[in-house]
């Protein structure tokens, strides 16, 4: 007999199906045992009475036994009907049960609805964990989200790529690499695409990447993870930095319109509201939003120094308050605060750089690039580096590159935010922090 | 003026419009210029007379240059029609011309239809020749591959995950592993999501992640990378690891028509067939093609080897010879070629395990796996491994897992054997190989 999903038993009543799936609470009322069977596609209630052929294999179930059943799929009373379920309509009365797989006694529930564990105990026992509604629903949220970007960049003309993640060379002359031995060279783990991408623009015009990028980091906050997923995106022949930011907002829309369209259920468990993503997202000079935050909320960040956590906070807030808005672009980083490839603005101290921020939490940063090979040159001087270590990356633009720029956006950020969970990392399957690398 | 893009412009015949590109190839007839502007899009021919408002400018321009034009379009009489080019039908007179970049003389032609650099050559240039005919149609077809493959798995029911690919341990107890400094920790590059997207089984049941992976391999072959994109799947409640087989087999053919529909243009270029797949690829078991090519090609293999790649060229040629197909499944390696997840067959001595072979090389490798506990910890032991260092595994298998299996297959190996080139490395960006990590 051909297994067929829980949720398809609706179509069946009064016929004779199978059904498999993990056992996902067993309730005894007198001589009649309820099995709640959770398979991928939802619960359904099976009831096993003395009655049934395999009613002694169904005494010894005990939670997350892996079984499958057969039996006469029956419309319940209405007065019985359980809404929270897709299947609440009917239940199985349940003939043969075959055990596929036991199970130990569970050190952690995974059947309660609302758990929510100690990030420690939940990260630890992600093998067990990750079965439970809430972390199978987060975990779809994060797909939708993976999906939704390559399905509106594939959309607006985007080639994907996929660049090295051992490289020869630290690029971008920043720390925070962690370092390898290959083949009895050193080599290093790529912190993001940023020099490829660019490359790439010079075959594709505009490109996109989704993969993990490596951060030797060694914050231990709720908004950092030494290992991420990386939505990257580089857009030659712009003609300002805001055909970036357009883009970009472009892209959320479609993720949040995609988040609303196939998470209504993830919404109804999270009791949440879909964020709006304005028209046109809200647009704020650093420097202003630094004098904002210092005069409405008394926080006061100097010019030399690069916004922190808190303000970005405060600048979400203003956005809300202001605009009604969950995001909001800071623009114009000064260079000292942004890599050597960043177009600077005409006033010679600004760039043409910008942050997205989502709920108060950089989500993407980006910018318009350098794009003349003397330019970049000069650039990478003036930041101390040696062009003579960029010469790779210096070829591109020594044959013709247009005026461009992209972002790289973090993925579990998006979801973290989305759910409103606690940590960042409940938004990553098995997450890297410095003290952890397992599971 | 906004731009458009170079195929629109047989849409915009006796009007003016904007076009922005690279110079791909300037020819000279007397006192008309000829550029050949590459887009994204295509090709367009482009024609500056001495009438043209901005006719100097265009006697300066080189190969690569990038630059905006503006002028009207002109239907090109019939007999000049150029049928190679998407936009033969239409040229565009030439009146203003910004240069956006320049360019220095190319140390190599980008601009031959035909070129085939010397690997070398051509991947020591890479942002250069990335910009050729030719690879960019080997990554227009790379990108298919990775488009039908998550479209396919998405419409099967799999869910997609992202797995770290930074280990705090040697996973899968073999060599072979990056090993990298995390934070003062040794730590490992993941080989496979193996262990994880088993995991995921239990939460998901069908799951498929695309992502890299890294082979501490020192092979210097057309076939090895060291960094290379893995196709992954895994799925539960699978009857025999013929379940696995079939979805692979649907996974494969839609790959290759979806590669039909949307590269014909590639297919074209490399002159190629595409490969049918058939409904059912003919399947044999290790032991039986190893006697066939000893007797029927002379290759002796003996019963203590693994198949080698001349074995599996052989099994191609036999697979086209008897079965008119470019594919075969090779079943039953017997356990000691095999890791310890994989389930044993009923003799005890082979394995539910196999190899896909594409054109004679392996593209796929994957088996049904052991999903009982305490088979498992038994088979951890027999490889003379600690089952203590597989604890976060093994408790995936404490609480309940159905009978599963997957596989992993490379995507690039896909690309290399569609296209016919000659090293899998012309179907990578940019690989690392024990010798290669720049660019």
């Amino acid at each position: 007999m051909e297994r067929i999903l829980n949720k398809e038993t609706v179509k069946y009543v009064n016929k004779k199906v199978m059904v498999s799936g993990w056992v996902n609470v067993r309730r005894d009322h007198g001589k009649i045992i309820f099995l709640d069977l959770r398979d991928r596609s939802g619960i359904l209630q099976v009831v096993f009475t003395e009655e049934s052929k395999d009613y002694k294999k169904a005494e010894i179930i005990k939670p997350e036994y892996v079984v499958s059943i057969t039996g006469k799929v029956a419309k319940r009373p209405l007065k019985m009907v359980n809404k929270n379920i897709e299947t609440g309509k009917v239940e199985l009365q349940g003939q043969t049960l075959e055990i596929l797989s036991e199970a130990e006694t569970l050190p952690i529930e995974v059947n309660d609805k609302n758990i929510e564990l100690q990030l420690d105990t939940l990260l630890d026992n992600r093998p067990l964990t990750i079965r439970t509604e809430r972390n199978r629903k987060i975990f779809k949220v994060f797909e939708t989200v993976l999906k939704a970007y390559a399905e509106k960049m594939r959309d607006l003309g985007f080639t994907e790529i996929k660049t090295p993640k051992i490289l020869g060379a630290a690029t971008e002359g920043g720390a925070n690499f962690f370092t390898l031995d290959y083949f009895g060279r050193k080599a290093f783990l790529a912190q993001s695409p940023q020099f490829y991408k660019q490359i790439m623009v010079g075959a594709f015009e505009r490109v996109f990447e989704i993969d993990p990028v490596f951060r030797a980091e060694k914050h231990f906050t709720t908004r950092h993870m030494n290992e991420y997923i990386s939505l990257d995106a580089e857009i030659g022949f712009i003609k300002s930095f805001e055909d970036i930011t357009n883009t970009l907002t472009e892209v959320i829309r479609y993720i949040f319109d995609e988040f609303k369209k196939r998470n209504a259920e993830e919404m109804k468990f999270f009791k949440l509201d879909v964020p709006k993503v304005p028209k046109r997202i809200p647009m704020i000079k650093l420097k202003d939003v630094k004098k904002i935050i210092g005069e409405k909320y008394n926080y006061k960040i100097s010019d030399d120094t690069d916004i922190d956590p808190q303000g970005e906070r405060l600048a979400g807030e203003y956005a809300k308050e202001k605009y009604n808005s969950d995001f909001i672009f800071l623009t114009h980083y000064p260079k000292n605060f942004r890599p050597f490839y960043t177009m600077p603005s005409k006033d010679g101290v600004e760039t043409e750089g910008f942050d997205l921020l989502f709920k108060g939490l950089e989500i993407a940063t980006g910018s318009q690039r350098i794009h003349q090979y003397k330019d970049l040159v000069e650039s990478i001087k003036r930041h101390k580096l040696n062009p003579e270590d960029f010469s790779f990356y210096l070829q591109t633009f020594k044959y013709g590159m247009p005026p461009h720029g992209g972002w790289g956006m973090g993925l579990e950020r998006i979801v973290y935010k989305i759910l409103n969970l606690s940590n960042v990392k409940e938004a990553c399957l098995f997450p890297r922090d410095v003290r952890r690398i397992i599971p």
